[in-house]
């Protein structure tokens, strides 16, 4: 099913130059002579740093790129969808219908949107390495970092007023200094209708060819005045053609490829299937209850998008770690590495064995799978913490609780997002009762949480029982610090406290252990490094990143995927679903179809590297004008977690005269064209 | 949100006359003094003979009744589903268009569909335990008890030709020997359309007020011409009234009422997590299936619902089971038992502990949730056992290939229902994923189930490789023996040849822990009958029972549910829900619905004590008319698994008036409604 999967890893070791347009670049690092090489293109600092200042990073989790000067923001619709949701209602439904703002005064303002934009990158890992010395435990280790890191956003912070993180490149064998413009006033241009956005929805997630106008626009403000963006993407109508080379820059979150085969291992048999469990029941009693009435539906379908889209991710990946040639190919890769520094490899293997025995109750109770993640609980916990850790140095609190931290923590707590308490109770009893599963009813710590009742009787209490979903009440405890939260009796803040002490004893035992680990990696980066040269490039970790590549078809089996999908294609998949959702068109879109023409481009896929938080990326060409919109890989290339191919792997775009001929003339966003073409 | 179940223990253990109309009685054993004293009816031994004769079991897990003396035969639309997506195809489908035979000639014969009718029924208790000896192992035990029941059952089956099968009662405390008339030529005689009989869908399954017309008539053959069936109900149009007393006769499938506290917590702790986590990524994979194709779609329909349907019933007992205050009242219900036979007690305690160390291992391999229970693996090992089995003596081979079974088995294993290769790929690579979850990819069991391919891959492999779709194939195999089946390179073949060793050593494990259970709660049964005289009642082993009740609402907080519902009442729920799916409604059904009466009673609700296999069961008066059909529980009904309480817990059946309407008024079926009601 995956060829490339099967090829003997010596192969594609004794090719080098046959490593394609793999990689994830730093901005710091480009691959400047591979695509000099390769292509024939001098990758310069201007034409770099204006890339790097129109690429906007969504804190929700995805990319985009200025496309004015005024601010105006190019994302993909599943990156905005969770803010078009939050700003829906019951009467408004703006993922149904789509949404824009016919003048400037109607766009709307996000409820807890973070965006940020890369100003420098500053090489720390000396000053980071050096606060650790040797003979140090685990966890003094993990302290010492955990310090040093905290001093140096806390001084580049108040020096800059940037946003300013610390990011661990190489696994450990790098630490970087991120200076970001923060933006938190962002709001909602336009939107077309998610059946246009997501046509095909799940069934056709990561397939190609593909028909999605998986595009929305958002604009930065500050001040309450448009955010003025002199850096920002051309916008270029005619795309790029077959075989032209395009380059991404987008936030990639996460790969394992310097990962070591034990750390794959792990993630094998016990940490994708851990999520999927956990997934499959997510996204069956979501949709079991979005089936049980319409507005349950309206409330639940991001959550039931985002789940499922993670199910098909991971999935694609588990299969990929099964297959014993692929495990192959990954030991064969790191015989070298091994041989350099083989007690390095020895300490990962026995810091996952180790891990093996608190992973599960530390992503129960720490990272909050037993509580709904992200739900109420979440904001109790968060106001419980907030005020013990205001009262320790900088250097010893929590991350999220760092000075420079305050302004996305308070965003966060202080948003205006509308909770549901149907939907509440269901995900806390889901998650409570995927808590008995996994720890037994009898675990003390279980029975202290269910205080005596069922899991649907204790998160039926719970919720009801609780009044954080009223921003005044949670400002009140923020901002009353340890005495309030000490006299609070809502009984979240209390399940918080409850569970406190084991959870952060949890969080240090698994920060050693990355600790452990990262150590490992800095041994083996060295190796890297002296086998790599300039070929290295470090793992995503959502921070930004260059990567290259040709719009290109490919074979599958017999048949040809060409590079290209049109209007005339979505239109001839509907037909053939018998225009069941999710492979029905908008009554917006039936009314106007007539008028667009057939034959425009929509989609189109590229070899370049991408992987998720990628999403709403733009794709650049040799001018810098965006001449794509990246919202996808299809299947094949999801196995690119671990081993980047370009066989049948490809990165999906939407192409901007599909989102252009449909702002025209189906949503009328007149406006917002003229700014984007002017 | 069940409140009985905080009831205290000891209220109810005061109040035996509150019982009310709990149990699900043997026909050897009615509750004549119960429903005499409350309801001043007296069962008579030809009542109960009439009532006995005129039930069907369904073999594929249900219950039915015949209606007229032709053998037609009533039962639920979702106890027929099975077979009626067997006799469907891409261009015919039955599911969704409903069928009629307009002449006897057009009736549809089932592929594999068995049905028993009970004749008699024979204590056997003392010759089955005088086999086993004291002093013996579990293992030996357990070879003596299968051996002596072999004997009885073929002893059985030569003089009377019926089918005969020992069931095990009281979990161990008795064995009855049940003789059937079987069925095999069975014929689909008419069946609405899908949407009007599981209206509502999965959201509504469990649901009370309901609006299903969840039936279906098929007909027993005989010699090619309709069975002669002298014992039938009658039909009585007008139904039942509130607060009249009804009885029903099926065949519940399995409560857990009488095990201990012990295998309550195994199940709480093991074995609904299991089942639960098997399900959930079962829907979930297969909707996804469903939704990427209409004709995948059609093709899955009735996985999904089953498996809906097992998600509902195994979550809300699960809810039950992890009710810390219905424990203690199950702790507290057995006290007595367990001081009279405290040893009886720890043995399935430790027996139960024992279990934990080989049942997954069981459940995947011998059960055969590795391998897409079900599907073509399973036909294959059936192939490949028939073959060992049938060289030994009848009292040494695992049950299902006795002689008496063999009728069963051939009808299966030689169906001519239709088998989808790329569903049967999707179910043994999710199967086969699943055992990498569960028993990690490292464990040699998997790599040589695998044999170095992902699951995706190895489970495309075996079932393209294999040929036993062809029912050509399986019978030269089958005639074949042991010496077609060594020469075969069928690869699920070898494949179930790989794993039998394994798998049936587990297979014998489970059933010594089996003998040991049954051993104890042999004892335990003794004191309970001291204890409990004429009102014990065995838990449910799918076989015939009677339960008695009466129409009746109840309030669920400040509500009122009525008892009954009207066509009238589905029209509402479908407007309310926009008429999308589940909530439509035909076009056969749109096309004729003004010309029903909209006040005709549709569903009903009764405190009869039912559960699973219940489903199709016949409701019926003093006077044995047929006034209702059994057709769910709602879901405060579904903790009867372990505790009946008549307070919320409801039957849910299909009024008489509404199939009788339906048929006539909206699907014209004239020639079964005269034979109905004539």
């Amino acid at each position: 099913m995956r060829p490339f999967l099967l090829l003997p890893g010596l192969l594609l070791a004794m090719l080098p130059a046959a490593r394609a347009d793999e990689g994830m670049w730093l901005f710091t690092k480009p691959p400047v002579r591979q695509v000099k090489e390769k292509y024939g293109f001098e990758i310069t600092p201007a034409w770099l740093e204006h890339l790097q200042k129109s690429s906007v990073r969504f804190g929700s989790g995805g990319s985009g790129s200025f496309v004015s000067a005024n601010g105006l923001i190019l994302t993909n619709h599943h990156v905005g969808s969770g803010m078009i949701e939050k700003l829906s209602t019951k009467d408004r439904d703006l993922l149904k219908h789509g949404f824009y703002a016919a003048t400037a005064g109607e766009e709307l303002k996000c409820p807890d949107l973070e965006l940020n934009v890369l100003m420098s990158i500053e090489d720390v890992t000396e000053r980071v390495n050096a606060a650790v010395k040797d003979g140090q435990s685990p966890d003094e280790a993990a302290t010492a970092r955990r310090a040093v890191i905290a001093g140096i956003e806390k001084e580049s912070f108040d020096a800059t007023g940037f946003r300013s993180d610390v990011v661990t490149l190489f696994q450990g064998g790098a630490y970087h200094l991120y200076r970001y413009h923060r933006y938190t006033d962002v709001r909602l241009v336009f939107a077309p209708d998610a059946k246009a956005a997501a046509f095909g929805g799940d069934p056709d997630n990561f397939e190609f060819p593909r028909f999605c106008l998986d595009c929305c626009f958002f604009r930065a403000y500050e001040n309450d005045a448009p955010a003025k963006t002199p850096h920002f993407l051309k916008w270029k109508t005619e795309g790029a053609k077959e075989g032209e080379l395009v380059f991404t820059s987008g936030h990639p979150g996460r790969t394992n490829r310097s990962v070591t085969l034990a750390q794959l291992e792990a993630l094998r048999d016990d940490g994708f299937p851990y999520r999927l469990e956990q997934i499959f029941r997510a996204e069956t009693l979501l949709r079991a209850w979005a089936d049980r009435d319409l507005e349950n539906a309206r409330r639940s379908k991001g959550s039931i998008v985002g789940t499922q889209n993670g199910r098909k991710a991971i999935m694609a990946r588990l299969d990929g770690l099964l297959d014993p040639a692929l495990m192959a190919r990954k030991a064969a890769s790191e015989t070298k590495l091994r041989e350099a520094a083989p007690a390095a490899f020895a300490r990962i293997e026995a810091a996952e064995k180790d891990a093996n025995a608190y992973q599960t109750r530390l992503r129960l109770l720490e990272t909050g799978d037993a509580f709904g993640k992200g739900g109420l609980f979440s904001t109790a916990r968060t106001l419980l913490r907030a005020a013990d850790e205001a009262s320790k140095p900088e250097g010893e609190r929590l991350k999220e609780y760092r000075e420079p931290a305050r302004a996305s923590l308070e965003l966060d707590l202080f948003s205006t997002e509308p909770i549901y308490k149907n939907l509440e109770t269901l995900r806390l009893a889901n998650s409570l009762t995927f808590l008995c599963a996994k720890l037994g009813a009898a675990d003390p710590t279980v029975q202290g949480i269910l205080a005596g009742k069922s899991p649907d009787t204790r998160a039926a209490e719970l919720i009801q029982g609780t009044t954080l979903e009223d921003i005044a009440v949670r400002r009140k405890l923020y901002e009353g610090g340890r005495d309030a939260i000490a006299a609070s009796n809502d009984p979240l803040i209390q399940l918080a406290k409850l569970i406190d002490a084991e959870s952060r004893k949890l969080r240090q035992r698994g920060e050693a252990t990355e600790e452990v680990i990262s150590q490992a990696h800095r041994e083996i980066a060295t190796a890297r490094f002296a086998r790599d040269g300039d070929s290295a490039y470090p793992d995503a970790t959502f921070s930004l990143r260059l990567s290259y590549g040709v719009v290109k078809g490919y074979t599958d089996g017999k048949e040809t995927v060409p590079a290209q999908t049109t209007f005339w294609g979505m239109h001839e998949r509907s037909e053939a679903q018998g225009a069941i959702p999710p492979f029905d068109l908008s009554e917006e879109w039936k009314a106007e179809a007539s008028k667009l023409d057939p034959l425009t481009p929509m989609n189109f896929i590229s070899t370049n590297d991408i992987t998720g938080g990628n999403s709403g990326s733009p794709v650049v060409n040799r001018d810098g004008d965006l001449v794509g919109l990246i919202f996808d890989s299809n299947a094949p290339g999801l196995v690119s977690d671990f081993f980047y191919s370009d066989e049948k792997g490809r990165a999906v775009s939407v192409h901007p005269a599909a989102i252009q001929a449909a702002m025209e003339k189906v949503y009328h966003a007149d406006r917002v064209l003229k700014e984007l073409t002017h």
